[in-house]
């Protein structure tokens, strides 16, 4: 049997150039490490590109979205028709992603993996029609292997159109009404925590609501008990359509040497099983943001994530991702475009 | 006898403006709150501009610097020379600051208060030769009225420039080797504290330069102790030419109706006096970024402020600021362009 494509290995990093970055950024005319996590990062993007001067400008947003059965438990403050209609507001262009999207000169990748709007065709979209929406995870398995697998490649098939088009950083975003329902499942069964720990208003849910979605995740973890045990199992089991492709684009991005940002909290739990799944791609993911919903924070811990914002951001749909990446092509510009203390004749202090 | 120009009211907000603003936010296709701390910004910016979608295109930013005397007592990690040599990388391009400008299209004017540099003549900056930078705090006023009073007015003289070109956003940034000691004192002086929790490493002091500098502010301060109850013969006794420009350029803000975005600990405290000396001026202050000088989080707080960003930046020069103004910018885009509910025909949830 031949090894599964998204176990197949990552793109290594290349050390030589991170470290002639890290002594340019040391020539720089400043003090040395005033520049905080900026400095890092152009380090780090120096070494994932292998050039002295990395670049983000080539940017392309893609947009994963699909609905999701445990909606009808009553987790969500929003009609699940949402999702269609958001994918219809993605391209013409009204929604906050299309809006960040157009302003930072992205190209925008909308896919619809399967929501349980009928027949929905909207040009500009890729109708990828793996069913009407995951199954309710609280009573089976969200999708079977089939559906698991190809919304993983559809994460990957983007990954390499980003890539055809010359892409230097990629951004994976989400829209799927009840997907924090299914990302805080996710994250709970890989971080082996009680849903309390992880499960928060989403959308807008009231304390009630909140309290609600935990007990029905927790139910959910205890039908599927001894079967979560590998990370694509539980991601089947317990994720979403959206939530697969993001894993797939991950591991994918790491495979094929592209930078990926990683938006909020659904983003984030895709981007842990994608280092469970092959933990060398972690080196390929940076982090956008540190959300409002209250698991966040911890999966973010549990990649050992510094994330560059911190603005209280719960929107989805790769806006959190999309905000920070002004922060990224400014410290690429800082890095590549100082004068060294040499070329400015500025002293620097006695080392 | 006049009321000094510092003292006079300044421009009012538009509440009714913000109230229209709030409610454009509520209307727009995200589920209320979710875009955190950009939304508020955007109301707010809304109700300083006067118009219901504002915008931070047209950027100004001022680079006061002068050298200190304090410098003397061996509290800085770089010779005061700098300053000068700094002078020169900023309008030559090669600084952080000067990137950062000509990435955001912004204007960039740079003062020159004065420094220990003789003579120093260079084309772009404008050289104002308040004194050979000021004297040495621990021993003696830092400047004169006179000198305090001519730094004020050319903190104003930038703004109403910046008002001329147009601009719609107004960052201060500064230079000079000495600086954070100086900052420090102020801090100290105006929040009541021993200079122990507001010293930090300024440009990159060890721990025994750490505490070395903090018992030369506690000295300077038990020396001009019963003389520094009123804000402004604090800042002259222990500010800077930059610092006492920036406070001058903050309250003109206010006055002359331009949002001000400020940077880092050095200009936090700056904002600081001209809170003290106006208190209406806090409204047009827009807080960048949380540095990593320690001293810099208590002066915030003081001024209940909630940054932008956190990124470990101790630049100064303004560079922490340029680097929120895509954040602003970006905050206004989604608020001026993202569809409401009504208009994308996306159901917004039951109210």
């Amino acid at each position: 049997m031949n090894t599964p494509w998204w176990l197949t290995p990552c793109k290594p990093v290349n050390h030589e150039i991170s470290m002639a970055a890290a002594g340019r950024q040391h020539q720089l005319t400043k003090p040395a490490g005033s520049l905080g996590q900026l400095e890092a990062l152009a380090v780090q993007l120096a070494g994932l590109q292998g050039r002295l001067k990395p670049r983000v400008d080539q940017l392309w947003i893609a947009i994963f979205a699909g609905d999701h059965g445990v909606v009808a438990e009553g987790v969500s403050a929003y009609p699940q028709a949402v999702t269609g209609q958001m994918l219809h507001n993605f391209v013409s262009g009204g929604a906050a992603i299309s809006v960040l999207a157009r302003q930072l000169g992205a190209q925008l990748d909308v896919v619809d993996l399967g929501t349980v709007t009928p027949m929905l065709n909207l040009p500009g979209v890729r109708h990828l029609e793996l069913g009407a929406g995951t199954a309710n995870f609280a009573t089976g398995a969200a999708m079977t292997d089939s559906q698991g697998l190809k919304a993983l490649q559809a994460g990957r098939d983007s990954v390499l159109r980003a890539l055809a088009a010359g892409s230097e950083l990629f951004i994976g975003g989400e829209m799927g009404i009840g997907n924090t329902t299914s990302a805080s499942a996710v994250a709970c069964a890989l971080l082996d925590c009680p849903a309390s720990h992880l499960t928060g208003p989403g959308t807008g849910l009231d304390a009630a609501g909140v309290s609600h979605k935990a007990q029905v995740i927790d139910r959910a973890l205890a039908f599927h008990d001894g079967l979560l045990d590998d990370p694509l199992q539980t991601l089947f089991r317990l994720g979403g359509f959206e939530i697969a492709a993001l894993t797939g684009a991950y591991v994918a991005c790491a495979q094929q040497g592209i930078v990926a940002l990683v938006d909020g909290f659904i983003c984030t739990v895709a981007a842990m099983v994608a280092v469970r799944l092959n933990p060398q791609c972690r080196e390929w993911l940076v982090f956008a943001h540190r959300g409002a919903e209250q698991g966040h924070r911890h999966v973010l811990e549990s990649l050992q994530a510094q994330p560059l914002l911190d603005l209280g951001l719960r929107l989805g749909e790769g806006s959190g991702a999309a905000l920070a990446v002004p922060l990224m092509r400014l410290a690429c510009d800082l890095h590549g475009q100082m004068a060294t203390f040499a070329e400015a004749a500025v002293a620097d202090r006695p080392a």
